[in-house]
């Protein structure tokens, strides 16, 4: 089975990574989709680098590629020749708006099945936003996302003018 | 009983519709109150163009009448003579927000009582948001909408020249 | 409109007299429905004291009566002329519960329409089974059930050899 | 991949099978796995009967077996070869229940992974339960179950003295 | 134990005194902490009036003290040396968010414990927002704040221009 | 603070201990509440027995002491001259009966708080049931409750006839 497991990974969290290893053990391929979400708030990192800190955690996966796309998740997935769509779920509220979404994709692609996994444990607090939140304010995010990944991130908030903590 | 069912329906839904079937057949006169939410995000369609719409769709309701409210909900409730408010459900996190309102509503007037009705299930995904969203991306969104709220909608986002897929 | 409002009552709840006095403030006719139910768990109260204790506490409600029902409640509804059931719901998981009953009995008779209500805030932790809990434990339901109930109530525990503290 | 679809199925519903459908199509091979609960409440219907009725409505489906199970799920995981476990989540208390499951078969069996799959919404108020108390209120029960499953439970319902309405 | 409550009180509801009063009277002092979000949202009301109106409810509640605080929640409760985060709970929904924060908190500050407690049922429905969007369309806000602080919301509000129902 | 942490304790696992230590680091004194439920559905182990595991894994909390109660909490939380009852909630099932517990123990008695504390996330999964059922099919439960415990649980399977896998 090919799945596509998306996301804009703003930047990408253990939780992700967290998902990914897990899905990748088990299917035949996978592939992250990075959503370029042109018209919506605009995000913290650039689609590139996105896409390179992805490349970078997920170099020990060979059956992992990375791949960016925009407009519809189905269309995505009919392009890519996938049969499912992985999400993971960390909450009751996740859980309600990512049926609604699961539901939205199958009436308008019915060969797209989403497979939810629950979250790890430890990492079912994480989110991309709140790892931004934290590090904004200068608490330490060693436990939420990778080295590679902090340094990325710790650039971007010195640019923003607030790392006197940091 | 009259009751009121209000909403922005921007544009009405078949969950919408689901909802105005079901409880004019069991209410004596159902008036659909359509919110001018004149400070809020503004709408994609007109005030005029929702109530139009919604005329289309009502048409063939003898108890049912489209009308346009501002400010408390409450307010309108008691100018219509109307004893209660109906909202329909989809999922839990509609439910809390939606009991917080009624409880508002009820202690802002002891006269209103809010019944709420389980949307069908074939619609439970649906919302306004979604459709347009969907429509937006170019896909298909025959089985949430009328055909004559499609063409307006196809018709809006046209002008907004996004039109090559649709 | 004539609304069935079925439970087993066992006793009735200031929480059920909420719903009870504010749905028959609105409805035509509220019949309120006991459920006879033969088969299951034994009721501390017999089919008639319960409804013995309904009609006392609805003898104010010209628009209510107390029937007694068994087997499906989409037949009593048709056998009632009734179109509509009321249900309080007083949280998350009463919401889910009802809901599937709400799909079933509405897949069983397409006429039966639930409507729910929220229970008011100060008895949404009310139900019988916590009343009794509290009562044969020797705590005081005095703010949960009205006093002819609260009587019948300790009389029965009294005759189950826990009266010490009551 | 491999997957497990584990349960009692008893009887098995269109809800199951929705998701046996489902899961088969992007599945190399599922094995429904029909649990032999020997210490807990007695099923309506032997073990033998529960395999057959699910080998006739899977007949059509290839890469699909039906096998017992007895003891923890993840043993049998680990015994058929298989690297994933499906599970069909209708609504927000099946989602706390199964997660809470699929991490502790996760903590017992670090190769077991859980997927679940939203039920179709049509489905989503169906469970073995409902459609056997339902059936013996004398319910209609035809969208529910196939035609091969209704004439057995109706069978086993006779048997048990209850026909007159059915 | 010195536990701290954290809040952004713009306005403080009856939703909030009632936490304060309650936690005041089980912990040997209560640090009510209004945050200084000076990135966000601008709040309706200054940080001085904030704190103003909060000192004003809660000068009869010798162990309480208002202080200010910015930057990471943590950081406040170490510079203050307590022991706890005090959280109301109304619903589901704040349960869900609510559990991330003391999570991430948790994982951030070893020693910052936090402890929820449920808002009484009279109050839960009350938010600073819903008080803010009532009384901005008119409606009457009695029961849900104090006198004192509904004097200077209505001034606000009639600054805004917005006073002909008030 | 003095606060009671009550249950069952049938028997004591690694996410009871985790709200013991954390909470005891925060109060003056915890009073671990042993609830002898003798009309209950009877416990694997005797109130002996629960109550001496209790001792062991609290043996190093010089703040910390066991005691058994009966009857009504509220009851217990008053002979004890307690300020607090401590509950640990998982999830939001958890969430709703707990909350129900707090507000029908807040009006039984004015003076019993209720503090709710988050369970660490490794240890969100587990119950007594759980670790009882996954011991009694023979999985490993060394992740799950103490080795004292777990020594004592497979002695008490052992003589229910089920060893040969432990």
């Amino acid at each position: 089975m090919t799945a596509i497991y998306p996301g804009s990974f703003d930047p990408v969290t253990f939780g992700h990574i967290d998902i990914i290893n897990r899905s990748a053990k088990i299917m035949d391929e996978l592939i992250v989709g990075v959503l370029n979400n042109s018209n919506k708030i605009s995000p913290l990192f650039s689609l590139e680098e996105r896409i390179e800190m992805l490349k970078d955690v997920c170099a020990h996966l060979p059956n992992v590629r990375i791949e960016l796309f925009s407009g519809l998740l189905v269309d995505f997935v009919n392009k890519m020749g996938a049969q499912a769509i992985i999400r993971g779920l960390r909450a009751v509220t996740d859980f309600e708006t990512e049926f609604q979404m699961a539901q939205i994709n199958k009436s308008l692609n019915d060969n797209a099945e989403t497979l939810f996994m629950s979250t790890s444990p430890q990492f079912s607090y994480l989110s991309s936003s709140i790892v931004k939140e934290v590090a904004f304010l200068g608490g330490n995010v060693d436990s939420m996302i990778p080295d590679s990944v902090r340094f990325k991130l710790l650039g971007k908030i010195g640019r923003f003018g607030k790392v006197e903590k940091v």
